[in-house]
């Protein structure tokens, strides 16, 4: 990642933060840019590059570049590479992650059971009921797992906690499949934790609520172990 | 970002992955790469722009290019951007920055302070030493500010935290300046809390360790709210 100031992706960040350009908002075209900036077409071309890869604009074929989402796709971009590429350190990259998600849960179980106590959330409620049905059928749930904690976290008056949540969540999505670690059989533990953070959660119950919280990640964490002893006695 | 199957991007994340090259690793030359993806050149140098961006590749020029360090410098640069693009919405991105590194810095409470009992880090008392000094001269302290954090979670068997909290730090530490937020003046608070922290850790204090995390930010804090009074002002 270039630092170096008046690169040409600093001279194009610089350009939406003068004229006061929003995500969606449509760019000039490259030749526009080009004669504006004063820089050939070649490296405007390449800056492009660089910002739509970190989502800062968007290249929509055929309609245009546009002000990107400043989303964390590329953070899951790089994380998921790198929990594929180093399985034989004990899949510590995605232990890691794991980590990480339950601490940003329990560190924001406070506001989340606070928000939550006293109401009777049917959104919520119909996911868990989605879950364990499928469990119990023995099918993934990926979509319902993740609308459950995307919506449990848009209680909390802070965007980036659910996005990089989201984001982590899709790292651990996209890799366990990737290195053969199948959805454990105990998933249906992980189902029915989601039940017991809800019940908690509007119960203003939060020692409960974190408990369910730790309860939800162990066959995600029996799966690395499991995988980690495979490994061992090979 | 695309999520096509087959792309370039993805075939040549697939060769590094099937070559089990390491960060640090040679890649093929451009040339190299277009003949065994049987693509053109012109994609081939797309798509390790792209991979450059979100630091999956590193390019040396003159040397050639390398397996990257798949760091967090992407989530820092869609991060910083996202904060100096949106001060109007009363500094929201910065203030979602600073509360994810206190949930991050108490979610992880207690390894720390368990690791830390009984230890004297002396290294970590210098840079605080060195904090408080250069707040008493009114001088800003960020290279020790980061060391200390840095330092405080090596002691976590963690990598991918420490990483996502000195991306959190560079973020504020980039956009405070941009934005005009001036180190406050109440910055020995910071630079004390650090030595709080550090006592409590050592002494195997749990609560006033959280209580010192807390208080630490609380300059970073009380800069964002007079930056919103100020506007609200106007």
């Amino acid at each position: 990642m270039s630092r170096k100031r008046n690169s040409v992706t600093d001279q194009i960040k610089n350009f939406i933060l003068r004229n006061d350009l929003r995500p969606g908002d449509l760019m000039p075209t490259e030749s526009e840019i080009c004669a504006t900036l004063n820089v050939s077409r070649s490296s405007v071309r390449e800056a492009i590059r660089t910002l739509a890869a970190l989502d800062i604009v968007e290249v929509r074929h055929g309609y245009g570049t546009y002000v990107g989402n400043l989303s964390l796709a590329p953070l899951v971009e790089g994380l998921v590479f790198r929990g594929v590429l180093s399985p034989e350190d004990n899949f510590a990259a995605l232990r890691e992650v794991v980590e990480v998600r339950e601490a940003l849960d329990l560190a924001m179980a406070g506001p989340i059971v606070t928000a939550l106590t006293g109401q009777n959330d049917e959104q919520l409620r119909a996911l868990v009921g989605t879950m364990v049905d499928k469990a119990t059928r023995n099918e993934a749930f990926p979509e319902e797992d993740l609308a459950f904690h995307t919506r449990l976290l848009s209680y909390l008056d802070n965007a980036l906690v659910g996005q990089l949540v989201a984001a982590f969540w899709e790292v651990n999505t996209v890799v366990y499949p990737l290195l053969g670690l199948a959805p454990a059989a105990d998933m249906d533990e992980t189902a029915k934790a989601h039940g017991t953070m809800l019940d908690a959660a509007e119960a203003g119950r939060i020692d409960d609520y974190k408990q369910a919280v730790i309860d939800h990640y162990l066959p995600l964490r029996r799966a690395l172990q499991k995988a980690n002893a495979r490994r061992a006695e090979k």
